[in-house]
């Protein structure tokens, strides 16, 4: 055990060997279901305001050290009680995702892509020293609570229920070192469409006094870490005037990403009429988002190439600037889990406005296109390869 | 209110206001105690471990956004309920800080300047939106947390009461944005000496694969997203046979930190005799340590400034290896609350190992001499400036 909260001694061959363990691995055929005895009202869908309400239900796994993932459990939402020594409140030992069920017209309930937030839950997970777990296992026990849960699916073009797969370090002990507990669990929340009617463009600040990530850091995984970190900037850019942070990185100025979402801009060069559509490189400094990686598949697929370059590459502000003033930048917009697309019509860099043209309550074309396309795969309106999966 | 993870609509005025807002200052004089009943058994002072075992009461004060800070209450040491939903588990809304108590030969306790942990909890507060607080009523908090735990601080040298104040946001609901809601508590662990017999060196491994800190980042801060990411690189360093990480910054190899400490090296010009006791720069990426404070005030204050220079400076890991190829390098040690000084006897740096002349159960002669000073004020065996607070 540790002796020293600056752990230079922490390090015990046993939390090395650990990963090598034969410990139980996390098995969905041993859910226990406790049903609550007392339903939540559900709210009409007009009074749902994101992650504020939650499903009668919620699921929880316990991993030790010593044995591995215990039973599986989805039980009425409930407080949790940890001691305040516990590593999540001191060393930021969490970790989430967020993905959405949505409500297909024959009725079934559907996740979108969400082996790829399992995939990125266990990458998180191994950053941090907390357990990794069999993702098809843990896809099954969520299937389980949105059948267990499926009345408070809601309804109607953009309505979901938010899920929020979490996992916390819960020892007990100021020593820093590997948690030797955790919980892994689930809830959920009803939600509304991130724009009720029509698009609303938002107005970024392009901000390079405070930086998100490094390489070498931790701005790729999903960790509770890179959060908190980013409401003061984002404070300060409301206060003169701009809803969120373009995050600059270095002196060159790159553009990485946008409040809590990836950005993509779309060029359009005078001379040949081709398109760029363009997004940062996953370069250790930028979150692996579903979004992202679903707009680019589709923009590849579906995009004309002759018409179109899709890119994975470094740009700057200053590039950004010059195609403004060139008439070549024609659309911009943040891409994530909560609006699919936000298209942005502004950013404020150096005391200058960069205008994007869109008009308000509206977007840029492909913005809108994308949109369309993801969302008629998420309700099941459209399949599209293996990214809709449906709870059983 | 928030309609939208990405929280690209979560910045409301009110949230901005808050700062200018008249609420309710934190007020000592508000201190409501209830007492345990069930006192626990005391560890006699060879079974104490780092922050395993706590102390019969915990302090805590409630902040709201409407309401400022409620009545601080000291009750039994207890568990806290929180909503799975609360933000401190998922965005890391959470800092904390590290003291300890003393007895000293009187009896009285003592605490060793606390008033720069709480400039500095302060300071991490308002960088992750957290409530700000009058320093001067915490620690009279503090103090009558002391009086009614008295006999938890153990006697003997190298003994103490370990304080590890805490702030948590505790807003429930999943929109990032500013907490509404947040707690502070301290609780308190008995500790035993870092070194139960000498000093023990250790070996560390220059890291720059993994970046613990950057300009613009947070890594000046006691945020608890600066720790969870250390360990993966500690264990790595662990493998390969190191107790600690040296964190480098930069393609130059600027030294930072070793672990959660600062650091600090001792080099002796061959030609002059000049011995040059040096310290990374507070640029943003250091911990603003107090012991790293103490060090520098005691050596400008004791050293003869004949024989030594005092630096805050830049200097490289490959500075470090031509001082200690040329015979220059003579002591290095860590720097931080728990062991006060941590001598080093080796760094592994690209494959080779720069050995730093100590031998085994020892430490360098000044690293030694810091300890003692530092020791000595903090047990009240001698009084320098106002350092050394008596809890009354």
């Amino acid at each position: 055990m540790c002796r020293s909260f600056s752990s230079f001694r922490c390090i015990t061959m046993s939390t090395i060997k650990r990963y090598a363990s034969n410990h139980a691995p996390l098995d969905s055929s041993k859910l226990i279901i406790e049903k609550t005895t007392t339903p939540k009202i559900k709210l009409p869908n007009d009074k749902l305001i994101f992650g504020k309400t939650f499903t009668d239900h919620m699921l929880e796994i316990e991993w030790t050290e010593d044995n591995g993932w215990g039973a599986p459990k989805i039980s009425p939402y409930h407080a949790l009680k940890l001691d305040p020594s516990t590593v999540v409140f001191h060393y930021a030992f969490e970790l989430f995702e967020g993905l959405k069920a949505y409500k297909d017209p024959q009725g079934n309930i559907r996740t979108f892509r969400p082996n790829k937030n399992m995939e990125r839950m266990n990458e998180s997970a191994e950053r941090i020293a907390l357990p990794n777990f069999e993702s098809e296992e843990l896809l099954k026990l969520i299937d389980k609570l949105l059948i267990v849960d499926k009345d408070f699916v809601p309804e109607g073009k953009g309505y979901s229920l938010y899920l929020r797969p979490t996992m916390i370090g819960t020892t007990a002990g100021l020593g820093v070192g590997t948690p030797d507990k955790a919980l892994l669990y689930v809830i959920a929340s009803p939600v509304g469409p991130y724009y009720s009617s029509g698009f609303r463009p938002v107005s970024l600040e392009a901000t390079d006094y405070a930086v998100r990530a490094w390489p070498g850091g931790v701005g790729d995984k999903k960790l509770g870490a890179n959060y908190a970190p980013c409401i003061v900037p984002q404070l300060q850019a409301a206060k003169r005037g701009f809803q969120q942070n373009l995050w600059l990185f270095g002196k060159e100025g790159y553009i990485t990403e946008v409040g809590t979402m990836n950005v993509f801009f779309v060029f359009k060069d005078k001379e040949s009429g081709k398109k760029e559509l363009v997004t940062a490189p996953l370069d250790g400094t930028i979150l692996e988002g579903v979004t992202r990686d679903s707009i680019l598949q589709l923009a590849r697929d579906r995009l004309n190439q002759d018409e179109w370059i899709i890119s994975e590459r470094k740009f700057t502000i200053y590039e950004v600037e010059e195609k403004a003033k060139n008439g070549e930048l024609i659309e911009a917009f943040g891409a994530g889990t909560a609006a699919v697309v936000s298209p942005i019509n502004n950013i404020g860099f150096k005391g200058e406005n960069i205008n994007v043209p869109v008009s308000l309550e509206s977007s840029g074309e492909l913005t809108a296109q994308i949109g369309e396309w993801i969302r008629k795969i998420q309700y099941g309106e459209e399949e599209y390869k293996d990214w809709s999966r449906i709870a059983k």
